[in-house]
């Protein structure tokens, strides 16, 4: 390693990730600050919701600071496949334009995000073996074996001539992780012994008290549960949990099952996750067609839609609208899962639906078929007995497990522990870890087919049209700035008996403006607020006002 | 009691909390077909979500099916005095026009209620006595008092000429509530003993298994929670639950603290309980001026906010927004509650503004603060075990919660468990019950300050605005049909990519038009779709379109 020069710095940007569980992008840059090199870990996407971000599916960092040094851009390095970690990569790699390393299964699932955005053959994609190493510039860098809840999940030790970064990833501690290696706490335990500067870490359980559980007792739970069950049994889980997946197939098994899968994601994560070497023993997979004429205890559904979602298999068959897949009374629904916060309503109007039609929901609010794939409090105590790091840096987290997060390094005795925002640039080295700069940080949209900056405000926008409609007026004037026509007025989202008060007022205005005294703005404005006022006051709410004005 | 006549039924119709938690309006009708007198056991609201109903603050029942038999409704009776119980009152009365009934303190919050609508002193309300009996009609009612988390929850015993109706409203078995009565367990166990037909019951915590526990146990904790606090101290919780207020008003005497009001709603239930002879022994309460003098150790904070209310006091709070209430590093801020589903973001939100401002965060996620005010498993149980009806009705809950209720009431040997829907008609004598009428049911909005019902699709089109936006289109045509002005086009919620190709595509439809050929409504068809396919094209989504035409 190259001693480093005297303006050197090491420093970590977060853009995605540090105040949110999702979005995940952390930017590592070394170098003077006029000429950093900068490297990214992950570059993940966070799902939009329709009361804050109505009309927008996918949400990612806003990346354009970095987008302006892009030819010191490295690499982007992704840790695990989820898609708050690599969910962005085809969306924002054109401003890059850099290589991109991940392990095989990680590596094979983003290769298929690049063919959907035409962009195979353009993106250097480089597979990395488990446990490889790569350099990058002043960035060394070895991939670490972990557990997590999809296979392939990795640390990545980053060394510079500054100092060692642990950068964890999504990891918990799970012995018996059933599909793939076992947490290296010997490769953690060395880099401890090797010195860390610096731990960036998982912070979504830090508010868990205890462990969170390995995958192999769920299994067990799963194999017995399913064992009591008589009619049909559908189980939905994340399609990404292949260890899951497998043990939903081996209960099947085991109770004398044969196993369907239903959804898209399913498909696609089994065939990649075979494809990268895994489940090699998964049983035989009937299709839905197939099934149809079993007996129904001898069949299983493992479907995607244990989130409610709209368009997914789950709830596709409880809307009756899957023909090869039924469910009705003495079948039974397992959610194999957790309810992500925000989706509550639309998970319980699923099983809403499912109780309409007669079906028995079981779910990890009463059974034991659920573990985190997150670190709770004592796996990131061992986290930090570890790696043993002159500074915490929590991130993967909204802000309430940020800050418990760090309270939890300091009470064990980590020297330093660090809250950053997106956007806040923190000076790891050299001296003590503080925020040396703030860079434009926000969001990007995806809305529809366009990316739009949070910024422009068009989901405020479409939220006031949500609230209160929207009123458009065209007013006609001739040559000589006379009043020509009627105004048209168009409302929209908007009562009735509102309706008959804004033209009377609309109307009045009009007959009051008078061209020889009052121009066209200020006859437009007039127009505007007094459509304003005369909904408010019929109504208490202010619509969306645009006026236009046409000469004829 | 007189005897039946041949033709009389005794029927039950929900037209609110068949379904769901919330907007509970249970009418109950005797007579033959053709004339039936009927009661109303509670009117209540639901509150709107931004998702759903955006522009909706609250939702309620449509009743015009029973409005239009308005002359024999005979009164409405209300079971407590919860908002999803009286909620609806003042705005529904007026369709009804019939004398209200409840115990003191429900009917004076359903008097301050009326009072701000203007309605006092047209509504006969009547204060019924704790244990009072009420004739209305064939329907000889009995108040039955019982436990909730509110003062004076009542359970009805329904005397009719067929029979008995036990009609819980909201209810738990709590040995200990602190403020009132206990459950009435000698007077259930003797309407048992008499013979009950029916017993409608509260469904919500169907899905719980054992008990929900006691206030006292809430209590201990609370003053030895408190007790292990340094700093100031904010407690938030449902400000109908007096004797949670009075517990941490007795912790915070307990462990040298002065107690502190925030938030209207505080200031009223408090005020409302004293006036109905709670509260006695409630310590002196400070204005949040005094307080700010005090040591931090020496103060606690009563709040509303407790599900992340956008104007309510803690979220005030945390947003530095009350000069007199300062919260910093070192305070705490008990969440003393549960979270309502759907308020899932709303509250972390919350939780992070105040972590973001350094105060640590209590709830009951991790300690033991909050008990619920329904029934568990055990509990219905027992409420069977005492009633022992021939049918057992659930309501107030969604399905998922409803069957779940049922399957329990026929697991312990009630003959009859009958799943009703808003506006189903249940004929519960004589025969076997079974729904025998289909009513129009629904859901009225109070949209700004006017009623709308839903079917009119208000929310729907504003949902349709907040996802793709609005284009507003003006033509104008002259005397000839000829066009006279360029169009004038309204884009709003839209990206501005899409805004060029939709003025493009519209503005080349209006050159096609040919006035000889093409009439008014064919031209104005034409831009609709070839403004909707333009931003279809350019966006992958169609916004809401409305074209006008202006003739000069």
């Amino acid at each position: 390693m190259a001693s480093p020069s005297r303006d050197d710095e090491l420093v970590l940007l977060p853009l995605g990730g540090a105040g949110e569980i999702g979005m995940n992008f952390n930017a590592y840059g070394f170098g003077p600050p006029d000429n950093r090199k900068w490297i990214v870990v992950d570059c993940g996407v966070l799902f939009g919701r329709e009361s804050a971000t109505p009309g927008v599916d996918v949400i990612m960092p806003d990346i354009s600071y970095l987008a302006e040094q892009r030819a010191d851009v490295l690499g982007i390095v992704a840790t695990h496949a989820h898609e708050d970690h690599i969910g962005a990569i085809h969306y924002l790699w054109p401003m890059l334009r850099c290589p991109v390393y991940a392990t095989p299964f990680t590596a094979r699932l983003i290769a298929g995000k690049l063919e959907e955005a035409n962009l195979t053959g353009k993106v250097r994609l480089n597979a990395v073996p488990l446990h490889g190493k790569l350099r990058l510039g002043p960035f060394g860098i070895e991939f670490v074996s972990i557990t997590h809840s999809i296979p392939e999940p990795n640390a990545l030790a980053i060394r510079t001539p500054l100092g060692l970064v642990v950068h964890t990833g999504d990891w918990k501690i799970d012995p018996e992780p059933l599909v793939g290696e076992t947490t290296d706490a010997n490769a953690l335990q060395k880099l401890g012994d090797e010195g860390v500067l610096a731990t960036v870490c998982d912070s979504t359980n830090a508010l868990v008290a205890g462990e969170s559980g390995s995958e192999a007792t769920v299994r067990d739970a799963l194999s017995k549960l399913i064992g009591t069950l008589t009619g049909r049994v559908a189980v939905t889980a994340f399609a990404s949990n292949i260890a899951r997946l497998d043990s939903i197939a081996r209960a099947a098994c085991a109770n004398g099952r044969e196993i369907v899968l239903v959804g898209r994601a399913m498909h696609k994560l089994v065939a990649a996750a075979r494809d990268s070497g895994y489940l090699a023993d998964f049983p035989r997979v009937l299709d839905e067609e197939e099934a149809a004429q079993l007996p129904p205890r001898h069949v299983l559904y493992l479907c995607t839609g244990s989130q409610g979602e709209m368009r997914a298999a789950l709830t596709r068959i409880a809307a009756d609208e899957n023909p090869n897949v039924k469910l009705g009374p003495g079948d039974t629904v397992i959610f194999s899962s957790r309810i992500i916060p925000g989706n509550e309503l639309a998970i319980y109007a699923l099983h809403n639906k499912l109780a309409s039609i007669g079906v028995e929901i079981l779910s990890a609010d009463d059974h034991f078929v659920h573990v985190s794939g997150h670190p709770a409090r004592d796996e990131l105590a061992q986290m930090y007995r570890w790696t043993r790091p002159q500074i915490a840096v929590p991130v993967h987290g909204e802000l309430r497990h940020m800050t418990a997060h760090a309270r939890l390094a300091r009470s064990l005795q980590v020297p330093q522990a660090v809250n950053v925002e997106n956007g806040q640039m923190l000076r790891l080295a050299p001296g003590r870890a503080q925020v040396i700069d703030e860079t434009p940080a926000g969001r990007i949209h995806l809305d529809g087919r366009v990316l739009v900056s949070e910024g422009v405000g068009l989901t405020r926008v479409r939220r006031s049209l949500s609230f209160a409609g929207m009123i458009a007026i065209t007013l006609v004037l001739d040559g000589k700035g006379r009043v020509a026509a009627d105004p048209a007025i168009v409302l929209e989202g908007i009562p009735e008996p509102v309706h008959e008060a804004v033209r009377t007022a609309v109307e009045g205005a009009v007959k009051r403006y008078d061209s020889r005294r009052d121009d066209e703005e200020r006859l437009r404005e007039t127009v505007r607020r007094t459509a304003r006022a005369a909904a408010d006051g019929a109504w208490g709410k202010k619509p969306v006002t645009r006026v236009e004005v046409v000469w004829v």
